[in-house]
């Protein structure tokens, strides 16, 4: 079954607190190394027919309008098999 | 600069009310299609040295133990360029 994957994260200059609490619990637990985390999220979408140009432009929309907010986040679409 | 990703998905038995929600949301804006919708996490971590197979060894617990709720959620861990 197709299916389309949409990233969604913070842009770069956004400040994110979910992946700073996350990269200042890495060495409370042992792990170095890190020098940033960001945190974001990922959507799949299933499909039942073939995922054509159209389709893919569709999913642009969606993510643009529904799945991220576009003034503090970056999103990428792409299919995966 | 090396980033490794890890994406973190409730497993399939799970119920996903977030995906649930996006999916309903859907046809409401006129988006039809989509059969389901998934919703789960996305992590981007930077390093700064190389990212050798001990490093992806570090990052797989970093997402067993503190990313990832092994019961309910899949990972998957990658480099991307």
């Amino acid at each position: 079954m197709p299916r389309v994957v949409v990233d969604v994260m913070p842009k770069p200059e956004i400040l994110d607190p979910q992946g700073k609490a996350v990269h200042g619990a890495l060495p409370r637990l042992g792990f170095t190394g890190v020098t940033d985390v960001r945190q974001g999220k990922r959507f799949e979408l299933e499909f039942t027919g073939e995922v054509t140009a159209e389709v893919l432009a569709e999913v642009e929309k969606m993510a643009e309008t529904l799945l991220s907010n576009p003034v503090i986040e970056n999103y990428a679409v792409r299919v995966e098999q």
